[in-house]
């Protein structure tokens, strides 16, 4: 390519991703932040906008039983293994702007920009939009792209989302899809899965780098619904000794839990411990009470499931230690859920590489903290990479910022890594 | 009086006690426990019914400018001091059977006997039923007592109610009332006051007695809300350090104030420390976010205004300590409200002394921890003075606990007061 051409590619990625930020971004733009729950009207709308822009650079669309949506450019070599470009279009509540979105936007204008070129690769790049990764909405991880895996169960089918108490197949049906066909659905050959996606994180903000490339996922282990059962009482008139406040319960367990993440951290381990949602604000729940019952969720990750099983041991000792220490207190943690950490592929990592330093860029590699699909393409045996973008004030939140600059760097060294870069 | 005769009263205090918790409680009676909020409908249904069982006492009876009942049973000297006996009808959300309720029973009570025996006391006997004594609902303490002694001031006629958001002001309206005149109402002359009501505590029960004598009432300094602003972070992705966990901190001044209150113990002070509601389950909360911010509340009471103002400060060096521990976390304590802790009248308990001394028994002196109206009338320059009945599973809870014939036994020592007791 000519420096001319290189910057005309650079304004092509640009204008797409800005392009596809601002109306998928116009669609739930109320505030505060962005809200497009998993298999709501607002997240099909989401899709029906990237079919719309698929459409316009010509590509194949398809969606599949759960919703998934696969827009392929056909590649000039039927026997080269496809490369599955993209990401989700659902949010936490009071989500940002570029969880998800961004990573589709990327994968969009990666084909865009291809077209804009006339370059036909040798393998078919799929831009492909998964349903419902969130999993704050039901209790379960991954569930558009393990449904296009063959991986979901039926049992799944059937978590209720935490907002509307529907089960997953009655939304599924509702935004017009076959949970039932998703049980019996053949999954596309395994081939190679690639993911844009803010960091979430402070690492590469921190460090002044726009984008790195990432080797693995962490796992994590969740108490989604997990509940203190005390004794309500007077707060004027019951004694501290006697009292069962499951709120002084709780502290106890946050403050020991904080302390055996400090030490696991000390001895090395891969660890994040949160309690993100604390529930003692119920109708019964007031000032002048003692809180008799109160629910908590707990998540922990890493990339290590032996951690994961340490940390859990430790939580169930100071779970032990706390019902000793305060009688009338006891603990139910409810449901454990898991996702396994998932190893990315090396090869994938070296192709990325090697586009980064055709542009001149050493991007670092590192782990990922947050779930993503890759984690279960990786897990169905896809060769599986991520690319992450550097972003500040927080994710999963409308804070959440990131320079569409910086990805389209990012986006620039996968074009590199495609079709050769250089001459610059 | 006769054992017959003591028999009787006795069966008459019980019948009258048991029909009108049975009536009231039967307005509310969906379930969990009992909610009448602070001038609700319900609360008016309430008073109706007191005003209905006053009636067929031949009492005479008036409201207030702000709705609270008096039922008069004259004397029979004109310049005897009064005595108003009652409590109130209000709950909390998912209260009890008894909090409020028993006592205007027992009041109503005490009147229906005295009216059976045919006797007449010197002094009127008045039976007092006060709106909005429960403070959960408006942030004001002892509303109705305060208004019928007028002292609110028109700026907590605009308070609002947390749950309809409507002023106190609106709230006297619907219900047919007139704050304008509550401002300008002339209050009764300073008399004695008198209000039984369950302990609230466990102290009574596990000591196996019946009932006892209030000393004084405990204030109460509160931060009604509170909250704890940090910053949202990716529960998988944020790093430990650089953290600011609006969960974590709070837990930290939880644990930090739980020990505050054990030194402060040690010492000799009169304390409680209770944070009674925590709400980091808006939202914005999840399981895979680090919070960004909660609200709580938090409640100390003591007999001894030097105790608060002590804790008080305790507690905001404990929250420098933790913001200087943590950076990007800043805590708002919010508006504080106090209750002045209030002494009751020596007087009134040994007339109560006397009546028990009648009937045999020996009812301890003690504090109470939670408010109540008899605080307000003693600020107010009454000889007041209440009696705790023994109680069980709580408090401002449906679980609450009573039993009937240790009202009866209270009221019987009162009664024995009244008219003398002996004989038996």
């Amino acid at each position: 390519m000519s420096r001319v051409a290189a910057a005309e590619t650079s304004m092509i990625l640009g204008e797409t991703i800005s392009r596809v930020l601002s109306r998928v971004n116009a669609l739930s733009d109320v505030g505060p932040g962005w809200t497009r729950p998993s298999y709501s009207d607002l997240e099909s709308a989401a899709h029906v906008i990237i079919e719309d822009e698929a459409r316009r650079l010509d590509l194949d669309v398809r969606r599949d039983a759960a919703g998934n949506l696969f827009a392929r450019m056909q590649g000039s070599d039927p026997q080269a293994v496809p490369l599955y470009v993209g990401s989700h279009l659902d949010t936490v509540s009071q989500g940002g702007a570029y969880d998800g979105q961004a990573g589709v936007a990327a994968a969009l204008a990666l084909v865009a920009a291809l077209r804009a070129e006339g370059i036909i690769p040798l393998m078919d790049i799929v831009v492909t939009v998964t349903r419902a990764e969130e999993s704050v909405w039901f209790p379960v991880s991954y569930i558009g792209s393990r449904a296009a895996l063959g991986r979901l169960d039926r049992e799944e089918l059937q978590a209720k989302r935490v907002d509307t108490g529907q089960s997953l197949a009655d939304h599924m049906r509702r935004q017009g899809y076959d949970p039932e066909a998703v049980l019996d659905a053949t999954p596309p050959a395994p081939a190679r899965f690639l993911e844009f996606h803010i960091e979430q994180g402070p690492v590469l903000h921190g460090a002044g780098e726009p984008y790195a490339i990432v080797t693995a996922i962490r796992g994590g282990l969740r108490y989604r619904s997990a509940s203190i059962h005390g004794v309500w009482a007077h707060s004027g008139a019951a004694p501290r000794e006697g009292r069962a406040d499951a709120v002084v319960a709780l502290a106890d367990l946050i403050m020991a839990m904080d302390r055996v993440w400090a030490e696991m951290l000390g001895e090395g381990a891969d660890l994040t411990v949160t309690f993100g949602r604390v529930d003692a604000a119920g109708p019964a729940h007031a000032m002048a009470k003692v809180a008799g019952t109160l629910e908590f969720c707990l998540d922990m990750r890493s990339s290590d499931v032996a951690a994961l099983d340490t940390a859990d041991a430790r939580l169930r000792a100071e779970i032990a230690r706390i019902e000793a220490e305060r009688p009338g207190i006891r603990f139910d943690l409810g449901r454990q859920s898991r996702s396994h950490p998932a190893a990315l592929s090396a090869a994938m990592a070296d192709l990325v590489e090697r586009g980064a330093a055709m542009r001149g860029d050493r991007p670092r590699r590192m782990l990922s903290g947050g779930g993503h699909d890759a984690a279960a393409f990786a897990a169905a045996g896809w060769e599986s990479v991520m690319v992450f973008i550097r972003n500040w004030d927080g994710s999963h939140c409308p804070e959440e910022g990131m320079d569409e600059a910086d990805l389209v760097r990012a986006v620039e060294a996968v074009h590199a890594a495609l079709v050769g870069g250089g001459g610059s």
